[in-house]
This record gives C-alpha cells, sequence and structure tokens, in this order.
C-alpha cells in the first residue's frame, strides 16, 4: 500500500477484476461442495478443450507447493524420487515439502534454469548402470517448470526431447506452470498448451500468479493417470469446500480468452522494460523473455531505484553489484511501466 | 443451483456480501505477499483483542483438514499421538491427513461427539502405568471441535475440566473451531472466545463454514507455542501467496461484530427449525443446539422432503428411518425457513 | 540370569543350538552381503519348498515391528490404511511404526483375538456405500496374525473366509507369522504353511521367537506382488549387510525339520501345563492352544509363584485376580515343566 | 565361498570368534529383551568408559542406515534438515530412507569425502542471512562419517572446527562411525573416542563392519539428548527383542582391548598393501590411510587380478582405467595380504 511502483511480484494484488465481478454475480448461487459444483465442471470443460485433452482429468488445488507435493506423491512409488534442476522451485523454497512426503529431490545440474534432456538421460542411465542401483533412490518422475524459476523458456524441441527420455524410461514428466500464461504469451515461445498435455504426465496452469486470487488448475492429459487423486488432495490438505472459490476463477480465466490476455498484457509490459533496460545500458543477469525481468544494477543504482520502485532482491554478484527482479503482471498499468522507465 | 431449498451444508454460497465488497475494495492494492500484508496484520490483532490474548501467534490457513494436519504436526513429537473422540473429524474424514503426517490418532468413546476429561485422564494414565508405554505411541495432545462434528456444545466446565486434565499431564489441548461462529452464538453456551483462548495450547476460528471463501485462523495464545509454525505451514502446501485473501477476509469478520452476526442469524434460524420440528412431533436424533439439526424422518417423508428440501443424509437407523442433517448458515433467509417449515 | 523357572517370553534365550553351530561352522566363509549369499539362497529355496510356491518371493528381514511396516507400505498406496483387529500388534505395540509410514490402522472388533471374515467384508462394504468414501481412508489390506496375539488360531474355513474377502475386494491378505512354529506345531492346527501360501499375499515366518537369534522371513507367494522390495526393505533400514546371519538361521531352520521340531516341542510343554492347570482347577483366560498360556491368579497365588517363575503380566480382572501368561519355547526343558507343575 | 582372495568388503565373513565364542557360551541364560539385558548393560558402561562419556545414552541398533535414520529422526524437528558431503552415505546409498522419515539432506561439496568447517558455516549463515528462510529447510544438524566413505578421516583439529560450527549455531554434530575402528586404529589418526563424545552430540561406534555379525552402538554423551529415544528405535524397526545379541557382542568388542585389536590388524593389513602398491607403483584414487584402499588399474590389470582377488568396482576414471576397492578386516589374513601383493 505504498505509494511506490509495484514490480515486486505477480501476486502483489487481489484478482483480475473479471473474476471478482463473476464470484459477485454468483455469490448467492448453492452449489455442491468439494469441485463437484457447476462452475468447475465447467472449468474443467473449457481447460480440456484449450488442451485438446478431452479425456483429461482436471482438478484444482489452491496453491503452488501444495500442488508439487500433491501430484509429485500421487505419481511416485515409495522407491522412486524426482528429478529437477538444482535450482527446481520443489529443491529450494518449498520448505521441503516434498521430503515431508516422502520422497527424495534428485538434483541435476541447470543451464538458465532448465534441465537438459541429456542430462535426465543420462541420470536415469547411471541409476540403470549401476550395480548397487537398489540401495539408491530410483528416478521416477521428472519435474521442470514453465517458464522456469529464472523466467526462461523450455521450446518445443526441448520439451519434445524431454518427454521422449521420459517415455523411454517410463517415467512420467511433470509441469509446473505456476506462470504458464506468461510462457504461453511469449511472442517467442512455440510450446502451447495443446503440446505441454501431449508431451507431459501431468502439470498444472498456474492461477495465483496468473490473476487469480489462488488456484492451480492440474491437468492429467490421460484419463487415470493419478488413481485416487481426489483422496490425496483431501489427505494433502488441498481440497476446497467451497471447490466454486477455484471453479469460478478457472472458468473466468478460460471465458473469452482472459488467460491469454492477461499473459499478454504482462508480456508486452515486461517487454517494454527490457528494451529501455537495453537502450538504457543495463544488463540483465537473465535472459528472461516472460515478465520476470533480471537486472543488473550498481549499489548507488539499486539503492535510488528502490526509493521509488518496488523490486525482489535476487543475489549479489560479489563485486558490488547486485540482481534485482522486477516482474509484471495482469495488473501493470501503462502509467506504471513509463514511471518506471522515467526512474530508470 | 436447483431450486429447492438448501439447508444441506453451510459452504454451499459464496462469502457473506460484506467480505467480497471489502475484497473488492482493496482489490488493485499491492500488499506484501504470505501474511505479510496489512490486512492480514490488523485481523491478527483484531483476534487477539477478541480472544483477549494479546500476545498470541495467529496464522491463516486455507481450509480444515490442512488445519488440522499441520497445527497436530506442529504440536506433537515423533513418539507422540494425538487424542480425539472416535467420531472426530480427524480421525474419519480426513483422508488419513494426520497419518500422512506420521502421527497416529488415539480414539476414545465420545457421547454426543464428546470427549469427557475423566476418559482422556484415564487414557493418560493407562500410558503411564503401562510398563510397556515405550512400545506404544503417547498420548501428546487432545483434540476436540467446537461444535462438534454432531453440533454439540462444549460447557465452560467441561472445557475447564479437559484444561485442567492436559495441564497436568503437560500435553497441549488443541480446538478446531471450524463452526466456531455457531457455538459462540448459542445461547446456552457459555464458553466465550477468551475462555478457549485461556485453556487451549491452540485452537482454530473457522472461516470457511462461516462465511468466508475459504480460511481457517490458527491461534497460539501463547506466542512460541509453536516454533517456526510459518515454515512448517508452507511445507504443508498451506500458505497463501496472496495471504491478502484470508487476511481480508478475517478482517471483515471481526470488524463491527460480523463474526458474532453471523453466528448469531445461523442460530436463530436453526432455533426456529428445531421448534417447528417439536411442535410438528419430529425427533432429533441428537441434541444438536448450533446450526446443525439432526432430523429423524420416516422413508416416505424422507423421500417427499427431499423433493423440495436439500439435505444431508446422516445415517440409517436400521428401522427403516434415517436421519438427516439439516445446517443453516449466513444465507439461509427467513423465506428459506418459512418454506422448510411448510413442507415439513 | 535368575535360578527362576522361565516362562516369560519365547525370545529370552539365544538361540536353538543347531543355529548356532551352523554359524560357527561358517563363520570365516565369505560370502556376498545383502542376502545374496548362498545360505540365504539356500533357505529361500527351502521355504519356496515348504510353502510349495516355488515362484515366492522370499527376503529375510530382521524383527517383526520392522517387517510389518515394510510389508504394509509395500502393499498399501498412501489413499489405503490397513485393516486390524484392535488387538492386532500394527495397532497396539509398534510405537506408531505404521503412522510413522504414513498409513492409518482401521480397527475392526475382535473375537480371541480374531478378526472375522464378515467384519472385514463389512468394513470394506461400508466403505464402497459412503458416499463420502473418497473423503476417508480406504481399506487397502488385512492384517492378521497366526497365532493371534492372544494365543488363538485361525482355522483353515476362517483363513479361506477371510482370503475369498480380501479377494473379492480386491485387496491383499497379510499374515504376521512371529511365531508361526507354534501354530504350525499345534494339534488341532489345521492350517499348514502351503495353505497360507496360497491363502495369503504376503506372510511372514517368524524366526526371532521360534529359535532364531533374529530375523523374520517375508513371503510373497507370487512373484511381483511387491515390486522394488529390496529397496523398501533397505529404506526402512531392514537390510542387513551380512545377510547371511538371517540365511544360515533360516537355513538351519528349515532343515531337517527343525523348525517343526521346535513347534512342537514348546506345544507339548505348553500342553502339559494346562493339562496341569486343568487338573488344579486354574482357568484360563483365553483359550490359547499355542505356545502361550493365559492363566487366572489369584493376588496371593500371583505373588507366590512370581518368586519361583518367571511370568508375563498380561492384565488385571478388575476383582483383585490377575491373568499372567506363561510361554514356552525351544529352551523350555521337561525339568522347567515339572517345576512349574510343582510350583502351581 | 569362492577360492579367490577376499579384499572385496569387510562384511564378507561372519563375526570375530570371540563373539561367537560368548554367544555360545551365555547361550541358554535367560534374559529380559530388549536390551534390557545384563550383556546390554555391561556394554554400555563399557562403552561409557571407554567415551569417557558417564552419563551418556547408549543404544544398541542393527545396521547403519536404520542407525542414521533413527538418530537424524530423533534430532531434528520438522522444519530442518540435515548437511551434508554430497558424498555422505545418507545422501546417496540409503534409499531414501532421511527423506522417507521427512527429512531433507541438505548435501555440500566434499574434499576427500569430508566437510569442511567453512563450509558448514557459510551454510548456516546463508539460512540466518536468506529473508525467505522460513520458505526453506533449516540445517539442523550436521551428518559427518569417520571414516568418511573414502575412507578419509577428520582431524582432531578439523572435528573441533566442525563442532565450534555446530555449537555456534545451536545444531547437533553427529558422526556415523560404521567404520570407526579402523578409523581409531589408524596412526595418524588424532581423535580418539573421548574426542569424539566431547565433540559430537551424538555418534555411532560401528559393529557390523567392525568385526560383529551386526549391532551399531549409539551414543549420545550427555543425557537426555534424545528424549524418548528407545520409543523411536521401536517405531523406525530397529528394536531387537532379544537385545542381548547386540549387548553381547558390544560387551565382547569392548573387552580386553578387542575393537582396538580389530582395527590394528586391518589396518596393519591395509599399510602393508599400501607399501605394496606404492613399490610397484600403482597409484592410490584417493589418499584413505585406513581399511579401504581404492586402486587405480589398467583394464588389463584389473580383469587379471579380479581373477584372482574380489575387490568392490569403485568408478571409470574415464580414459579406461578403473578405480578399484580393496577392504580389509579382522579376518584378512597375512597369508590373504601375502597373495594379494603376490598377484598384484
Amino acid at each position: 500500500m505504498s505509494d511506490k511502483l509495484c514490480f515486486a511480484s505477480d501476486y502483489m494484488e487481489g484478482a483480475h477484476p473479471a473474476i471478482l465481478k463473476r464470484m459477485l454475480e454468483t455469490n448467492l448461487e448453492h452449489t455442491a461442495g468439494y469441485g463437484m459444483d457447476p462452475y468447475s465442471e465447467s472449468a474443467r470443460e473449457k481447460i480440456r478443450a484449450a488442451c485438446r485433452a478431452p479425456e483429461a482429468d482436471v482438478f484444482f488445488l489452491v496453491g503452488g507447493t501444495q500442488t508439487n507435493a500433491t501430484v509429485i506423491d500421487a505419481l511416485l512409488r515409495p522407491w522412486q524420487g524426482v528429478v529437477a534442476a538444482e535450482t527446481g522451485h520443489i529443491a529450494t523454497h518449498e520448505a521441503g515439502a516434498i521430503e515431508f512426503g516422502g520422497h527424495k529431490v534428485l538434483t541435476l545440474p541447470q543451464r538458465e534454469g532448465k534441465l537438459s534432456a541429456a542430462d535426465v538421460a543420462g541420470c536415469v542411465d547411471a541409476w540403470r548402470r549401476d550395480d548397487n542401483r537398489e540401495h539408491t533412490v530410483m528416478p521416477g518422475m521428472v519435474y521442470i517448470s514453465q517458464p522456469t524459476e529464472y523466467g526462461t523458456l523450455y521450446s518445443l524441441s526441448e520439451l519434445e526431447a524431454l518427454s521422449a527420455v521420459c517415455r523411454e524410461a517410463g517415467i512420467p514428466l511433470y509441469l509446473d506452470g505456476a506462470r504458464l500464461a506468461y510462457a504461453l504469451a511469449t511472442p517467442s515461445n512455440d510450446a502451447a498448451l495443446p503440446d505441454i498435455a501431449r508431451l507431459c504426465d501431468a502439470f498444472y496452469i498456474g492461477g495465483t500468479k496468473c490473476g487469480a486470487l489462488l488456484g492451480e488448475a492440474v491437468v492429467f492429459p490421460r484419463r487415470g493417470t493419478a488413481p485416487h487423486f481426489f483422496t490425496l488432495v483431501k489427505q494433502h490438505g488441498a481440497l476446497l469446500a467451497k471447490g466454486r472459490v477455484a471453479g469460478i476463477q478457472f472458468d473466468t480465466l478460460f471465458t473469452d480468452g482472459l488467460y491469454d490476455a492477461i499473459g499478454k498484457s504482462a508480456i508486452a509490459a515486461a517487454d517494454r522494460i527490457r528494451r529501455a533496460l537495453d537502450e538504457k545500458g543495463y544488463a540483465q543477469a537473465i535472459p528472461s523473455p516472460t515478465n520476470q525481468i533480471f537486472v543488473v544494477l550498481s549499489p548507488e543504482k539499486a539503492k535510488a531505484l528502490s526509493r521509488r520502485v518496488e523490486m525482489g532482491f535476487w543475489e549479489n554478484l560479489g563485486d558490488g553489484r547486485v540482481v534485482m527482479r522486477l516482474a509484471t503482471s495482469w495488473a501493470t498499468t501503462d502509467g506504471d511501466v513509463d514511471g518506471l522507465i522515467q526512474a530508470l
């Protein structure tokens, strides 16, 4: 509630106004609980259509850590772990939620936040060749995020390669789409929702960071991938009694192209900022094409800019310079971008 | 969205209109995430005041199962289990969430859904006297719900007795207040929020079933009761990125007596229904004084009534009669009650 | 090391001398670790033959609680719990080991320590008929012990009925044979090892309480029942580096009928004691036909007898009388029995 | 049971003959179960004396993975993880046993298998300085092994530095002594048992790989470090009914300097081999001074030697050469060493 320009993150406001409007309109209707309401059902149908996956199982959960923990617990057997980039959200900022569920995160090196198919294949192969493999945790699924924690994108061919490795290995590929709207709206992106549905065994379409109050839509493109998933959602404390709260939001996000529009406006804003940074000679620490920008600032500039702009601290470069993260969202106005560019 | 009268449960609508109004008003404000926003802080202060517990730690979680699992995991050590009535929600309808966290639910018999202090004392004492106690699960905390799953209430003296047993045993008393508004608003209730805060080591003030879209406010009356609870909330997937979604709702619920008002209107409606049932000669299976009514119906009456009224099935009595549950809420209108009474 | 007669339990001595002899003979041989040694392989073959289950997977673990926890974890999926008698060892004296692994123990009433097929069928049926079943823990396997914790035996027809219920329900039947030698050697027993192998999906042949230093042989009669069980054994901390320690013992137990002989001598001793108790007018609290005897004693008699005989305390009857447990084993001599009978 | 020379590992035979002899002598004595027998008590006293830790809590478990999982579970709270070298046994070859217990292994780089105090301090410091630390797993204890998985040793000053970092951070230091006998017997070692007891909060004295059939002695030098540890041992399936099996072995190992003697003979053998390797111009991949030797072999030499000597495969060097591990033990005879040297 400061009067600074807010580029701190993409979850600093409420919801896209169209969502609140729809919640208001439907507020007094009586609907069944636990996701059995017609809004949730409608949202599921629209998501199946958007994914061109008519048989998909779709579930609405509340937040990202919860979703990752529940899906991973559903897809792994006790002797298996989940392969992730060492920078993967599940490996770093989820307070040990995966381990709480009993599973090891098997980390591999990353490049620009991404796992390579070759590294995953190597990991699977090393396990298979290891005479002591039954004393170790078997790589049992692969976790990626799109965009990554670094704002970067897997290309379609990279996703195809990862998918091929996973299918050869007989293990599922799971994509964390906490910020998927921004990936889908990035001009250089060539992996559309149906591609993701075709290549992944599970993924989630992020709501919280893409205009909803909360909510993530888990999609299993092939029906029956995760048996009794409803019970696991309940067991993980992820089941909303008023399931409509997520259902109405996703129904709105997938009506009249709102999810796309939210992504596009944020990417347009981010692109304007990136161009301005380039023009003014600022370096960017990570070549993110999505709604997160990682700008390198001198200590003086960081201090001065912080007085006018809310940013996220990313890291110290060791030479005095810092990397700050700027994020855009549906709530970023042209005026906000103008103000930021002026302040740079 | 049927045109039946809706008495199926207290979570069949959206939120109390005052809550949605406040969410709309504040929607475009930028606030910090994860409960660090000013609305969450304001709500915490109001809850502390309502509980007369100025030092209380207050956290906002999303739903009941999640809250129970997180609090119980925070309060138990690995060698301990949680004592509950055999009808307790954690023992029956939470899909094994407590066991998922590694803890046993130690069930005791119930009377009208309640645990007795004597039974809890007996359980603790039996463990202490058992020469093999170190081969068994130690009773490490006590779980009760107010109102209970049967809509009944612990009296103040019953709570005092349970609290005394727990303190003598050195184990925490935890109260699940999923429907606490209705308990507090029941005329015969003599255990106010400050009493609960004084007698319990942890409890939660229910939002989801008391007028909010979602949200439960966990209160540890004595600061520091549960160290690193924030991390546990995250680890359990219970942390809202947009913490304000819960914060604004509880801030509204605890402004101008809204939480009390919500309880009172539901109890007034339930009392009207109970009087009508008595007058018309219907038996009630459980003497619930709160917003849930357990009416005994002949098979024919149940069938006929179900055509006009949405109710919850509770149980078969074995002699052909059934028990149906009617629940009132903030959304129950006088017209709804009139219609129901007419239909009886 | 007192000079009292020892009837306290069946694990108060070392191992049957034939076992120690064999360990000594083989002590300096070099063998592979982790159960890959020729003694373990030989023991597996002999157990397969004794069970008439030539395809069985056989694993050697160390103790009973560990075995139960590992097998149950291997057979259950996360949304399932294990059905057991309320007196089942896993429900009472395993310190919450099953819950530590994330699973609920679903208890049913017992009669003489036994589950009835009808009760199990009722439990499965109730879950299937429950509209809210996906909010509850699914009965996912059945745990029984033979003999039971009360020393009683399931008859062949009782096992067949339980097995039929489990197969109809599509869930595995698991038998805890911690004291299986005594069951098999009881004259009235009509369920032989091949019957158990035919009717159960998993069971263990107890070593620790049947003459070994330690060790339990887990048998999955149908190959592949529990994939990656070796890894689960390791994960549960149940894998012996020197797997031969268990392998040599079971190889010896299943050579020249030693396992049968151990059972028979203990049962013969117990039968002599039971006859003497009957003759002298002592009541037995539980009609156990195996190596455990539950004798009812007046307080005076209990005190007097305790000076000469080590017994296990079982329970107070409330009227001053106590139930004491006497257990026989391979180590019980005729002289011990003579001494006990004289002391009665 | 091949006629090759056996240097495959230090757990390929039974037990040191003195142990078997003692088991035989005591076999028919009646003793209490679960570690309450006089041999276990005597062993505890001898270990306390050897550690100069008269108040120590001492427990006997069965194997290493189990011991690590149980101790780590006892010392960590749910929001904490265990810091280990990336080569630490708990991070690699325990099949996810630590994660099964709900805890993350926080890995740091190693040098010759060792953690540095500076790296641990850096890890703790980074957590403390991280504004998002409550979203991450807190470093809650430090795991080291002595000797390490690479056969190397922490010097006394290195242990003192690690201990100082841990105490400053307020987190326990735990030492895995699976092969501790060999560390203690190494001429260059300057960290004696009393040093370890003084500097660590928990450690275990390995039996399985140091001459016992099985068994590890957990020592908490300060009484009460791990409350209800007995129950955790049971819960983890690590409690021996016949506790004497471990007790007699450790009582024997700590009588008349047997544990020292076992270490010394193995180190003397390893030193002879190392000298021979040096003389014959073989490289050693890791400068291990203990009972494990990591010799670099050409493919031809590896093949030739494998025909006469059982060794453990360690790794491919990428250039065709392989590293093979040779291990000595109490069972290694002078003749074995002569034969090996001749075969080199």
